[in-house]
């Protein structure tokens, strides 16, 4: 279709969880799991982000990661971000050696009150500590910061931004001010109308339990059949609902088994797993969009 | 399109500024007004609205401007919110003899800690007082409470809503919970993106000084044209960034004179006509948006 | 007390609830109800404010209502605030023939995005309206802006404050910019806290149902007899607990009746008399507090 | 004075700041400092909170600090929480042997959509994994997630609270609920509200560089001087206005140097140190100040 060149280069992006079983990562588990996904439509993998805990590894764990991940999938992205800056350093230049695609951050979490300079030199520092292209992960709702387009623009050496955020009109900012970077949105609740608006993709958790869903809406919006990316769109929407309320980030785990049919382990404490009455809830509502989809 | 037989219905929907000069309503220059943006793709007016200063109408005024609207266009929607019930009803009643397309109302507003069940009730006492369907006009940074999809399918009796919110999956919640009623957005920055996932369409105030981008976002969405429509959007948001830090209700007069270029009147205080300074720089803002539409 | 001469001048001031019956307001009511109060502590009576449903009420209204507060009560402050200015400024007129202690106002509410210019403006347009002390009733969570401690100090003519605010610190930084104006905090649960740190005194809706507590914490106070004045806080905290689900302000009228024994009447819709059911309800709550007062 | 007993108990507690020299913890200076504060009036110390940066250190690092902060005071509470249970439990334990007050955990921060479940069973892991009083440290603004005093009064284990929130009615809440446990407040701008209201104390970051002046707003309210207690806490306030914007974690290190004379390092990155026109601007803020101590 002439009008939509840039659709056809929309990516599926997937946080992947982290599975665990007794507090230690089952990375088989994990390679497998990339390798399922991918084949249904994912394009990269992010590793260690916020579905992946990624903030509650250790170095030595996100490295593992990193690795099986390489070897699973052709195009990977590294979320590095650390509150030592110094490791933050050391997992970007680590990076470097498996050819990934772009190494990402969150600004410093959970200290309130960090001035934006204070911002803006640690993505700067970043940059200048590894030759892959870094990517901006802004998540104010895990942050407590929003690093919005005006502040990106001023740091300079930001080549991609996944922005986890319900107002795309602030997604859509980042590509108004930066026409040549790559921009994401992370909402699971905007997988539609991100690729709607034309973003470069979505990093998604849906893409962990329904590639298929996500990949679906893609062909849909590039077929410009919006009833049936909207519907598709809908029953992830209801899966949120009836996940959300458990604690949505244990919920992934059992999801996934719940769709894709396999045991990706479980959460670490402090995310502990689903309890057993949390669990058959899930499936119960699980059923009933299973029939639709 | 085979695909996309519902964006042809997509209306364009203004909430008309109302014009005052010396404290007074201009219902020439108001017929005027709406005659000039009908023409150029505004399908419905809005009555009363927040841009037309609704809330600071009394409620003569507002009758008087349904006339001169039912006058000058053939869709109307007549927005009768008050603090006294017993207005809201007379207004709504008043409606039914121009045929309106609807009445809406945004909820009590002002006071805070309103229950849910007071809510649901102000709406069936609207609804059982015309004839006319009810539209809710959701608001929540003017209202101070959300009125969501789940509370308006247990209120039942509410046909349509115009959801004024930066988040689009909020919007797109009334339509996935009730597919039957007509859902709009009403945020100027969303103007792309609400035709993108196919919504029923938008409220805008752009559609006051813009009538033809937003217009033309229509034809390039239909058109599957995503680089035009959002390169249109994009210039919509450089009239926001430009006009909002100085009072974007009051600016919304000074935008008509300069990109239609006639005279509207100006707001009444407490909004407050911009100063000099603000305008001239207005102005230039304008003139720098002006030569890439 | 040597050092504590400013508590001596504490104030406790009511915003007093305005008596409907079948829509229209009783005025004997409202007389007898302040005289009530009056006798048992209370200063000073704030007319149609937010307690009083002021915004919802008409100008004549209003003016009646001041009347009869005049000649109930020596002490009285008028709340004008309209979207209106013209109405505001009216309003604010009419008070000096009643040598009212002061007239207040809330800030332009309902319309996001007022400058702060325009706020200003308003205000200063307000004190060259009237001969008696303004004072801003400073309201976030029902008018959508914070008019702070630095923007009072520009504006220059404000006299006092009524600050209803949870954040007392907040409510401290207009005494601390402006030491030599009158500031009040408006919460219900920060009556204790703003008598113990030397406000100028408290406006608060318990004021109306329970004016014996809160004259009772004063006195604890100027006693030092922190753990007394606390105890009768928390049970004020108790009937907010109970009665904020129910819709706050239409459960005053029956706090009323519940505590201080009389009929004053019910507000007006869409402000909603509660159910039977939560009649019920809150009257089982009360009993069980009354017996520890 | 008889009223006011509990008032003699009010302590004064410093979450003290880690020196950093080229990455690296001086220990040495860590010590020094706390001996310096404790002469001042500071009664407990707490070990790796927000102001120590304890989320950005290293559980080895925490240790040393707890070993020093122990030969260096009496009173210590120590901060355990990680995103790895595993070594939240393993720095619980390890608290035993120095005798702590209590341990302390901020609830899991970053992942946002925790459910209460999941919170409650953390700090119930907690309480089960150390011999030592278990306190809540809330602070909403960091953590993203809000653990008020219902939810605290179900868990059942925890012995105190530390609330960093501007609300004090909020704080008020955990004693109203449960008058047995310890309630400190960690707000700056609340020292002398918290005293005035009969907190148990205060957990401030002032206490690094003013000590004196929060020993000195304690002992005006035990003599019932407000005028005074006042006047202290506006100069803190006044503080607060000057570093806030800069960064106030960082801060805090150049204020003990201008308050108290000697130097105490520097943050560590991402929390970068202020830089030289920063200081300067500190500085001439510090010295107007200081002259009104």
């Amino acid at each position: 279709m002439a009008g939509q060149p840039s659709r056809s280069r929309m990516d599926i992006i997937a946080p992947v969880i982290t599975p665990f079983r007794g507090g230690r990562i089952d990375l088989e588990a994990y390679a497998d799991h990339i390798k399922n996904i991918v084949r249904k439509g994912v394009d990269v993998v992010f590793v260690a982000g916020t579905t992946g805990l990624g903030p509650a590894l250790t170095a030595e764990e996100k490295k593992a990661l990193l690795e099986a991940a390489s070897s699973a999938a052709k195009r990977v992205i590294f979320h590095v971000a650390s509150l030592r800056l110094e490791e933050a350093v050391e997992l970007a230049k680590y990076a470097e050696r498996f050819g990934v695609e772009a190494v990402a951050s969150v600004p410093p979490y959970y200290f309130p009150r960090i001035s934006e300079r204070q911002i803006a030199r640690y993505f700067r520092d970043l940059c200048a500590a590894t030759s892959a292209p870094l990517y901006l992960y802004n998540y104010p709702a895990a942050t407590g910061k929003d690093v919005g387009a005006p502040l990106v623009k001023e740091i300079g050496c930001i080549r991609g931004v996944k922005d986890t955020n319900e107002e795309i009109a602030h997604t859509l900012a980042y590509k108004r001010l930066m026409p040549e970077i790559r921009v994401y949105n992370g909402a699971d609740s905007l997988i539609f109308a991100s690729m709607a608006v034309g973003l470069d993709g979505v990093v998604v958790s849906a893409a962990n339990y329904l590639p298929e869903a996500v990949s679906a809406i893609r062909e849909a919006v590039a077929a410009g059949d919006v009833d049936k990316a909207r519907r598709l769109q809908f029953l992830i929407n209801e899966v949120l609902d009836a996940s959300r309320p458990l604690g949505y980030f244990a919920a992934v785990y059992e999801l996934v088994k719940l769709f894709q049919g396999y045991d990706v382990g479980e959460p670490r404490p402090p995310i502990y797993p689903l309890e057993a009455a949390e669990r058959t809830k899930l499936a119960a509502a699980v059923e009933k969009i299973k029939e639709r989809i």
